[in-house]
């Protein structure tokens, strides 16, 4: 930790004909990601003290905002942990995917903090499902009263390494994906494995797409990681039943925690828009929306990604075997490289277009380099996106066909 | 201005059995609050050029969210200086009382704002109208792509000096006032008195209230100004029209802004509930919400005053003398120390049971000590309250009753 010496705070006036005040204040913000295993388990006791901004005592009481599907698998086991601890417990189950994920969800956490009485400072809402539930709940919490303080316990793999580690709450507008939403971090969020051996394949490939975003932008290691544990890290749902996987699910998910916390903290309100975070972002949004409810939010990311690594392929800043390699771990891990939606005429420029309004009006747009680096660029153009949608059509009717096949 | 040396950034991890992330980080906030005299005046470039942080120029473009009142009194006035300084307009007339401080008033700037194709970092939105206006405009610009910086240019008294001074953003929902909302301060905040002259006389009253509000807890010179110059003020206009007048329209603002800002500026965010700002904010936000339409937001805040005074007499802080000062000025200024909402049985118990709740389980009850200063206290009982609307009640059907009568 540093101490920073570069930040002001104070009112200034100064006058010419008339009075100008300045305003400069500071806020200090702090929180926590923590891991551990089997959460609920009543003997554990991380909800209760490993967090000192949040305890968790006898005589308290909380509301939890849970996923549907989640309340239906572990509601009982989950009243039963608080109960144990002395905890009351008010439950609210929702549904949450993307085609709910909307204002409307927002006022039905909203009401509940209404019945509930929700004291302001001392009840944080605890939010326990994937990562649109806990962007939900962290934007209904950060904008009752102001800001209410919320808990993240994600129960996808997304969630554990991408929505539940950041500060980013949102939802979605007409088609603009998160287009509402704020900077709030959950006080802590808790990393629990557990979760995911109720999941579906589909689901750990869509948060494995976001562990590739990383791999692919920073760490080569971590995409070996990938290719040599991947495909039976899915089969095993991350549940270490060798001490072989159990190694490799800690080693891919805290590195993928950590590469993202060291990529967030210097930048957690995006004062600086080159992220290299935004990898696989700069279509995906509009792809995603546009093909509602077809994509997971992962599985959107990971088309961008093949598209932009065939993009930085044909600018030689990706060799053919690379290329590959991506391609084909993407598949291994069951993930799309495609969709029709990129057939629709216009669809890549509308969607850059939109992300260079996001970005300040510059694309900014983080491509690999090899694979564990990136670069930014600033001059994609409309011919250079069709020409390589031509290569993804092609490679994606018939995978592996870059190395000797070069199209 | 200070800087500060012990605010903490970095991002550190901790082992047990298990990974532990803390993430510390510091937001540097900065705005301006820049006084002048007809900033629609063609040669006033006060607009383009007095905040270093969102400079205006021939070529740009700018989204403006009107009051529907302002933009038939001045919406011609306004575009012409904006055409005149090349700069592109679109205007959104909006209706801004608070019957419509919703989340549809915010859908409707969102909308607008999706038309435009706001530029999230260079094109901030500019609101012109009063408080409510301000508002929600600063509610929708603050979740728009996660903060979308936006201007105030407040048209009304109460704009001018709260609501257009401090950082709070909100809509109302169900009979929560400003229940969803943000802490998201205007870059820069325009204050022109020039404004007022087509403002009715209750509006003004209105405006006064929140000053009165700063003069009875921090400024006994204040109280003064207003005793001697406030109904010539309200006549007036705030427009200066003897040097006299002048002097006291621009002391009157200037000094409400810099007390209203010396409290802000160390607290922000809100981090410490003990706010003497929030005199008058006690019982007030129900009461208001209760008699809607019938008080404007100074109007329940007098009342509050009103009965919160007497509450403080009743305790030996407040003198009988100036009990009735305050409650003549009140008077003077044309402002209600009196609603019929008061006598419904228990309204005062549950407004200060839901204030409580917001300053987390404490009372932390504003309460003048004599004029121009104040104390905190944490023990008014239903009793206590029950008799002070009793005081209240005969003194308002017979004003000016304390000395000499004392009840």
């Amino acid at each position: 930790m540093r101490s920073g010496a570069s930040f002001r705070h104070g009112l200034s006036q100064s006058h010419d004909t008339h009075a100008i005040w300045t305003v400069e204040a500071v806020k200090q913000v702090k929180y926590h990601v923590i891991a551990t295993r089997d959460l609920f388990d009543p003997s554990n006791t991380r909800l209760l003290d490993a967090c000192p901004e949040a305890p968790l005592a006898p005589g308290d009481r909380r509301l939890l905002v849970i996923d549907s599907n989640v309340a239906r698998l572990q509601g009982n086991r989950i009243e039963s942990y608080f109960r144990h601890h002395g905890v009351e417990t008010t439950m609210l189950s929702l549904r949450a995917d993307e085609a709910v994920k909307g204002w409307d969800t927002v006022t039905t956490v909203v009401d509940a903090m209404n019945a509930f009485g929700i004291d302001r400072r001392r009840e944080p809402v605890i939010a326990i499902g994937g990562g649109v539930l806990t962007d939900v709940v962290g934007f209904a919490a950060s904008v009752y009263r102001r800001g209410t303080p919320y808990i993240r316990i994600p129960t996808t793999l997304i969630g554990l390494v991408d929505a539940g580690v950041g500060v980013k709450t949102g939802v979605n507008y007409g088609r603009g994906k998160n287009r509402l939403g704020t900077y709030a971090p959950a006080t802590a969020t808790y990393i629990d494995r557990t979760f995911l051996r109720t999941l579906d394949e589909r689901h750990l490939a869509n948060g494995l797409a976001e562990i590739l975003k990383l791999a692919l932008i920073k760490s080569a290691e971590l995409f070996g990681l990938l290719e040599s544990y991947g495909p039976r890290l899915i089969a095993d749902r991350f549940q270490g039943s060798t001490g072989d996987l159990d190694a490799a699910a800690v080693a891919v998910t805290d590195e993928a925690i950590h590469l993202m916390l060291e990529e967030l903290q210097p930048n957690l309100w995006e004062s600086c828009l080159e992220r290299c975070v935004d990898y696989g972002h700069t279509f995906s949004p509009t792809l995603e929306m546009e093909a509602l409810p077809t994509l997971l939010h992962g599985e959107a990311v990971c088309i961008d990604m093949a598209l932009t690594t065939v993009i930085a392929h044909l600018r030689g800043d990706v060799g053919a075997a690379d290329t590959d390699r991506i391609l084909d771990l993407m598949t291994a891990l069951g993930l799309p490289v495609w969709t029709d939606v990129l057939a629709r005429p216009g669809i890549l420029d509308g969607a850059l277009a939109d992300t260079v309004r996001h970005r300040d009006g510059h694309q900014r747009l983080p491509l690999p380099l090899g694979i564990g680096r990136h670069r930014f660029v600033d001059d994609v153009t409309p011919a250079e996106l069709s020409r390589a949608l031509g290569v993804l059509g092609s490679i994606q009717a018939r995978p592996s066909a870059l190395v000797g096949g070069r199209p």
